[in-house]
């Protein structure tokens, strides 16, 4: 089981998230160019880090003038590929589930929630937007989107079940958020957001602080 | 601005959080008793890290009969003082904010969101199970159940608004939905749950895998 190491997002592709937001907050700012230093400073990482970051996918800046901060951000699409949309089902019409299918910035990131699937009947004739489900359905959704990523929000009792119907059916990639360590093949990827873990955390450094 | 170091859960409290749902795991299963090899295997760390991990909480096993799971489980929970409820705010009545109100996991584990803020009256007239005030009555609440923490699910754009609002009302630890690295002071601890990025990393991977 490789999942404890592979849950965890790298470091290196979450620092380049992190550059992402700060970049286009620089933009919006009006600014053209960047120098590592100040990026550096805005992403709470030294220059040399955001230097050396950018350099392992060849964005180059030069000493007299930084970065240019378009340029920047066309490279950080490429590497995630943003030219194309990306088909994502979700499982697990709860209320986690059901926000998630309405959270817009999936969209505004190219990447689609096609269809979602839940065992309830009754959730399947409300309207979210998109169409819920029933679980027979998965696989015939999964082929005809070539589908490799899912989303599960379903409670803790099913989400190994779910999982197992879900990698039966072609998914390699599962974003989790029942607070459970799935057990799957090592060819799957999964990352895990646990909710009350994150929120704990937050109570646990407080309580630190104080 | 240490952000960055602090927004990431330390691992040694994610393998707590790992080991604490594998011991519920074993317990359903009916097992008293556990030995580091197999809570290591279930987690995805070696048998040496377990002990090594449980030893700096003072957990102790044997080698004959390995470690009491209730033991191990009260352990964990002292270390995040759950004999107590933890008093918690949100701010952002979204779609992302309605689900967290609604998420009954925070509750069992102690964790109970006293009442949520949104700009929004329209919201506030709404049913969801808990109330929801105008921003104006935030310091008050805050206050009365001396709140530490706050679960931020609001736009972007008004994320540190909201932020240094919260800080000045007395918070100081924020839980952030937002895309957006807040710039807080450092005494004040923030961590960052971008549900885009956790998508995209996953969809990210499964490209490479294939």
């Amino acid at each position: 089981m490789k999942q404890i190491t592979k849950h965890v997002i790298r470091n290196d592709l979450k620092r380049l998230f992190t550059y992402r937001i700060c970049l286009i907050g620089f933009k919006r700012k009006g600014f053209d160019r960047i120098y590592s230093h100040d990026l550096g400073e805005e992403a709470g990482v030294t220059a040399d880090q955001v230097r050396k970051d950018f350099s392992v996918y060849k964005m180059k800046g030069n000493k007299k003038g930084g970065y240019i901060i378009t340029d920047l951000l066309n490279a950080i699409d490429e590497i995630f590929k943003y030219q194309n949309n990306q088909y994502v089902i979700l499982v697990g019409m709860g209320n986690i589930g059901q926000a998630l299918v309405q959270y817009k910035r999936f969209i505004l990131r190219k990447m689609i929630i096609v269809a979602s699937f839940d065992i309830n009947p009754s959730k399947q004739s409300k309207r979210f937007g998109i169409p819920v489900l029933p679980m027979s359905m998965m696989r015939e959704i999964i082929d005809k989107f070539h589908v490799n990523v899912a989303i599960l929000a379903v409670p803790e009792i099913s989400a190994q079940d779910a999982t197992n119907k879900l990698i039966d059916s072609g998914i390699i990639g599962i974003l989790n958020f029942a607070p459970v360590i799935l057990k799957v093949p090592d060819e799957v990827i999964v990352s895990n957001i646990n909710l009350c873990d994150e929120l704990e955390s937050v109570i646990y450094y407080t309580q630190k602080v104080m």
